[in-house]
């Protein structure tokens, strides 16, 4: 447990202020799975001791490609390269991004990084030595990047669906931003955490990549979509030419993941696949209607990210300061996340707006929403 | 899966080597417990169901804190500071080490290594950045330390028990190397990965840092003592006053462990303390009697390390090459770990030893001896 302050003192990063949530009853804070199990994972939950038995049995390899190979075909991405050896299985997507960042690090100084997205991307960027450059989300959905930024950088990082709005970038965006980086010679790197919400994300992203002949690395995490009490996989992903020391550096910090996740993933995904995936989005939208039905006609409240099939909503406070509101709703034991920090080159962009958690009971997010209400109104 | 070269070609370095016996019957390579889970144990993986249904219903703050109290006090450690909020939990011993590092990295240039340790404890920390210098394990037990050493250096890292010599530094030894550490201003961290196997280790090593005024770090690692697929943690501990960013860097890498893995190192550390522990040093002891009954009279072999009760065991050979022999025993599908790159400033010291790991099955531990016995015998 990391300490934490008191709660009027402000956090220093979104994992801390998500740190003040995690033993609180109301935690709409962080964008981890926390909603209940469905009838079907439960049955997987109670098979463990199985699984168990079964994984022991068999080469550690066999386990984890059948796992990769359910968890992206799940998604759509049937090009992914895990019979060539390219998918790395990491702890967790941050354990995938400090790899990549370390590994990036020993060969460039700077990187084009999406604006906004959640800081601790940037701050693992930052803390290997590397140097940032903001990418605006508008900007990078507008049209082609600017020559003058790709001769800047070395690698452009993309957050796809983005935290915390839920932009996605399409086939064609991706198609062309992908070419740009093979012209400029620059890795294109896609962060898709929250892939598994958005049915928009789940075009064959590694063919786009494949056929543009750029470098590429991507990042997914099965840690979003499943109430899994934190057992869960990062996978780092890269093209053959990528030219960065990631097998190295993997080596450096782990031997492998456990079988047990593996298996426990791969029957997560089959039971996805066979109907829970929709149940899912039925689920988050379920929830995303309930903020926006309790919060609607709240005055100068707005909802920022009308598209949005991410698992976490944003709410624009109006003239009202993200940052008075966490505190006052935090009075209720209600934890939200302020978006200030979200913004990383630039946080006064986000000092307007909270973003809610959706993977949660409906309960949760019924009354964390009222909560919301009743400080919003009784700000006025 | 890390893509691996054929067999014939040398491993960049011993996590890579271990990666090459993954997938094989006969892997007596990395130091992971791979043995068959005991009665008890198995009874606690049919748990697994309960315990996460329990899990669900408690603050993480809670099982985290019930989970590092039963292992620690397990080990003797019980000056522990968990309830200062002071033992951070990490996906493993890597992850903690990578922390680690990347903290020391921002605040010092310099640090000592014990000498040999693993290889992955030198190229982590160069990875960030920091010179290394080599503090030789027969000096660290022969004195004081050079004051020359100390003015040069802003950290000395020693790994005790160490890996491979199972050597374990005494109660006496760590307090003035504390003493020392605190009067020239110099952080003191421990690795003590394989503290759980030898009770030589179990004095309570944090009454005597805290006695000695030093600033230190500690990283435990519960991954080394029981079959639990790698479902592990490894537990990042500092000083009150350690003066880096520990905590910062742990929250740009991750939000927490998983509850269920707590859970079940909980029970775990609760089935070794009655009992448990005991036989898996008998375990242990027995696995290493095996590999010294069936290699013991090869001519020119020595086992170097006579009072070792870590759960690996070297083995000198003479004036054969580690490499040859691993190589000729990885034809008989065997594989243990060629002992070089333990010596990570000096190779050549270790050009003449093997590893093996004792925590296998009695017959995995026979076959894989009775295989280098041949070898080695075929060699003269």
């Amino acid at each position: 447990m990391v300490p934490t302050q008191s709660e009027s003192v402000v956090a220093g990063n979104l994992t801390q202020f998500e740190y003040l949530a995690l033993n609180s009853s109301l935690n709409l804070a962080d964008g981890h799975a926390r909603q209940e199990l469905t009838a079907g994972q439960s049955l997987i939950v109670e098979e463990l001791p199985r699984l168990w038995a079964a994984a022991v049995k068999r080469p550690v390899e066999e386990v984890e490609r059948d796992a990769q190979r359910a968890y992206f075909e799940l998604l759509g991405q049937h090009s992914h390269p895990a019979d060539e050896g390219r998918v790395l299985s990491c702890y967790s997507s941050s354990v995938a991004m400090e790899i990549f960042a370390r590994s990036l690090a020993s060969r460039a100084q700077s990187i084009a990084l999406i604006h906004p997205t959640f800081d601790n991307i940037p701050d693992i960027l930052r803390g290997v030595g590397l140097r940032l450059v903001p990418l605006d989300e508008e900007a990078l959905h507008a049209g082609d990047l600017d020559d003058v930024l790709l001769r800047s950088v070395q690698c452009v990082f993309v957050t796809t669906p983005n935290n915390p709005t839920g932009r996605v970038l399409p086939e064609s965006g991706l198609r062309r931003l992908a070419q740009q980086c093979a012209e400029h010679d620059v890795v294109l790197t896609l962060d898709t955490s929250f892939r598994g919400f958005d049915p928009d994300a789940h075009y064959d992203h590694y063919a786009v990549l494949n056929a543009s002949g750029c470098r590429w690395v991507v990042i997914e995490d099965t840690g979003k979509l499943w109430p899994t009490l934190e057992l869960k996989v990062g996978w780092l992903v890269s093209s053959a030419d990528v030219g960065l020391p990631l097998a190295e550096i993997y080596s450096d910090i782990l031997l492998g993941v456990s079988p047990l996740v593996l298996s426990m993933i791969e029957r997560l995904s089959q039971d996805a696949a066979a109907g829970g995936l929709a149940d899912l989005h039925r689920f988050i939208a379920g929830n995303r209607a309930i903020v926006r039905g309790i919060l609607g006609d709240v005055p100068d409240l707005r909802f920022p990210d009308p598209a949005s099939r991410a698992s976490v909503e944003r709410v624009d406070l109006g003239d009202r300061s993200g940052l008075a509101v966490w505190t006052a709703l935090s009075k209720h034991n209600v934890f939200a996340l302020p978006c200030h920090k979200f913004h990383w080159a630039d946080p006064g962009q986000g000092d307007h707006s909270l973003r809610i958690a959706l993977s949660r009971t409906p309960s949760s997010v019924a009354a964390g929403s009222k909560a919301l209400r009743t400080v919003l109104l009784d700000s006025r």
